[in-house]
């Protein structure tokens, strides 16, 4: 390690007091959908002391709204701005982008809480709260590490661009807001909870809702009728074989230890609607999984074609055929290749930091990764200290430990992939 | 046919107009659960003006709502009584019930009907509306059958009692209350809408649900969740083999043209409630058909029992048994031999009006019939002259042919079933 590099180690290692305060900080303002706005402005007034150029705006225009990728129900973006700050390298480096995002999905049932779900409690270690490992631990790691920088009084060559949205929990309109805006870089990191592992590539996803007719009849008299549900059964034993042939196709090493790399999840059904008469109508909604090497285009289609081939299976589809929805959240697969140079410095900082190989492997879910790269067409890794199987349930949590260290191989890694102006 | 009986139908032949104002006034009166009073009202004037003697009651009391059979979710039954006319026999003869029900169900989408569904509307020989099948123009083919013996001044043997009674359509608590009032007979004639075909036997029915447990994870790990939603489906197909192995024992002719005696019939499942998670909770609600030849109880232990054994098909069940509740509606079966006296009077009534032979058969539903012969051990025969495919329907109608006819049948029956005193 060279020895700028080491003061800013040296630094981290002495101002961890810091990031816990700025993390509680954050996780007591709940930013769930909507009220994010409080939240940011503790990252504003973050950015301003560490005179970044701030940008800081509200998105949801034309263009935005307009966009083919873009995915949001929400009513208005008024109030709960997107925050970049910008520092500016002296030139001739790569450029990074470090992207976070700030909403934080609902504390949900609040008595499997052992605490105030925002209460920022620190307990041997540990910091709970909705929000510690997605994401806010992530962004006060990226927060320290440009921090650190900024505290040795180092210059880079390469821009730093630090990205604070709204919205990835719903369908990423606020990374893609930063893209339209005219965002873009050689590399980006993005921490969300990834126990510390790296994932270049990403598990798409898409939600999908499949609506099957039958005919009603009298309960005491069914063979009169034609049950919706019983058709609905047939449609999911057809998902599940579809599910196992799309499967079957995906040889990446990445998945090498997950049983199902890309899940078809059939999350919700409710059919009929009184015991004792034959069911008219099912609905089916869930999640499809879609795998980094191919686009949602494609797998939209192969679930379709699998639907309208159960015609052949059961001539009541012909006379009802059942209808699919792509409905509600969307996430685009991430695919960068294990050989690109960000992998290969990130990876090499966190060999560095911890003396572990490090865990390269596949997420079994989308990021806004999937939008910078394939909208922005910028090689993306995911990697942050949270932890995985905590995000979204009661008593969140993240290992403090984990933050300080993410943020140690992250300011080494943007160090490199930036470099330093001697 | 004795000139007595032939003057009896001579009246009615030409009082026909009398049955028709009756029921358009009933079917005005849209006596949904609840609502009975009014159309109550126009029973009592009719039965004051016959001269019958009247038993007027609310139900309710705690003898009813403790007993065994009794099934309702009715808060309150007071103000719509039930009402019993009394025609006093001079001795030495049978007694019959004549049993029907002035509740009817709810007129559902008012969108699908072409008139007012209390319209009472004549129109190429029907008379439309909400109840006239189900079971109004029963109840006036009774009346009339008494309005003609009174007219005719005959005096019979045995006691006629005419039942009309709340709460058919919700469990029988109505036709109960007269048992545990003490009215018996030594049959009972119920003219619910069979096309004036005749059920001796009657399916019985009752609710069931069943709550299936999962494992809740995220849709992009489903394999760490276990599927509500399958283990759902995978009781489904076991309650479809338990329908198949039961319908195969049912060996009574009068069921050899109906293609599923006692169904199964799962009109409701719910399961999950977020596209993306693995579902960890399924309500499976339906209707279990019971055979006339077998008790409640006996059909409750053999679905228990499918379900305990579901426990060696899949290991899940022994850690999270499915639970089964039998909740809302039961109807008890009516098992008549077809070589009992009362069918044989009624149908060969039926033979010498029409001129036709009469079809007995069993009957896909179950009605009061089953309370007045279970608890009542009364002979049951169910003959009515409602259209079956309308009854609960939109543009609900009866033939007024059909309900005249009947009327001169169960006069004459009841002539022969009673006896005339001369």
């Amino acid at each position: 390690m060279e020895s700028h590099e080491s003061m800013v180690i040296q630094w981290l290692k002495k101002n961890q007091a810091r990031g816990t305060f700025l993390l509680q900080k954050l996780v007591q303002e709940g930013s769930i959908r909507g009220h994010e706005s409080r939240a940011q402005a503790i990252i504003i007034e973050k950015c301003r002391e560490l005179k970044l150029k701030l940008d800081i705006w509200e998105i949801g225009d034309k263009e935005l709204i307009n966009h083919p990728k873009f995915c949001s129900d929400r009513k208005s973006f008024l109030d709960n701005p997107n925050v970049v700050g910008l520092l500016k390298g002296k030139g001739g480096g790569k450029s990074i982008i470090l992207n976070s995002h700030i909403d934080v999905v609902p504390e949900g049932d609040r008595t499997k809480w052992r605490e105030d779900p925002f209460s920022g409690l620190v307990e041997h270690g540990r910091l709970y709260g909705r929000g510690s490992s997605d994401m806010k631990g992530g962004t006060v790691a990226l927060l320290l590490a440009i921090e650190a920088i900024r505290a040795t009084k180092l210059q880079l060559k390469g821009d730093v661009i630090f990205e604070s949205v709204i919205e990835e929990e719903s369908g990423g309109a606020g990374t893609l807001a930063t893209l339209l805006r005219g965002y873009r870089a050689d590399g980006a990191i993005i921490p969300e909870p990834t126990n510390l592992k790296f994932f270049p590539k990403q598990q798409g996803s898409m939600w999908f809702r499949i609506t099957v007719h039958g005919k009603s009849a009298h309960g005491g008299t069914r063979y009169e009728g034609t049950s919706a549900i019983e058709k609905a059964m047939l449609i999911i034993q057809h998902l599940q074989k579809l599910e196992a042939e799309r499967n079957s196709r995906v040889n990446d090493p990445l998945y090498e230890h997950i049983s199902i790399p890309i899940p078809i999840n059939v999350g919700k059904m409710n059919g009929g609607n009184w015991p004792s008469s034959v069911p008219d109508l099912a609905i089916i909604e869930g999640r499809m999984g879609v795998a980094p090497n191919e686009t949602m285009e494609q797998a939209e289609k192969e679930m379709e074609s699998i639907l309208l081939a159960l015609q052949e299976v059961d001539p009541w589809f012909s006379l009802y055929p059942p209808m699919i929805e792509w409905f509600g959240g969307r996430w685009l697969p991430g695919n960068l290749p294990v050989e690109h140079p960000l992998v290969e410095v990130i990876t090499g900082s966190y060999e560095e930091i911890t003396t572990k190989k490090p865990l390269i492997e596949a997420s079994p879910w989308g990021t806004d990764g999937g939008l910078l790269s394939q909208v922005g067409k910028i090689p993306v890794i995911i990697f942050g200290p949270g932890v995985t199987e905590v995000a979204h349930d009661a008593n969140e949590y993240i290992n403090l430990e984990d933050m300080f260290m993410a943020a140690e191989i992250i300011a080494l890694a943007v160090l490199r992939w930036c470099e330093v102006a001697i």
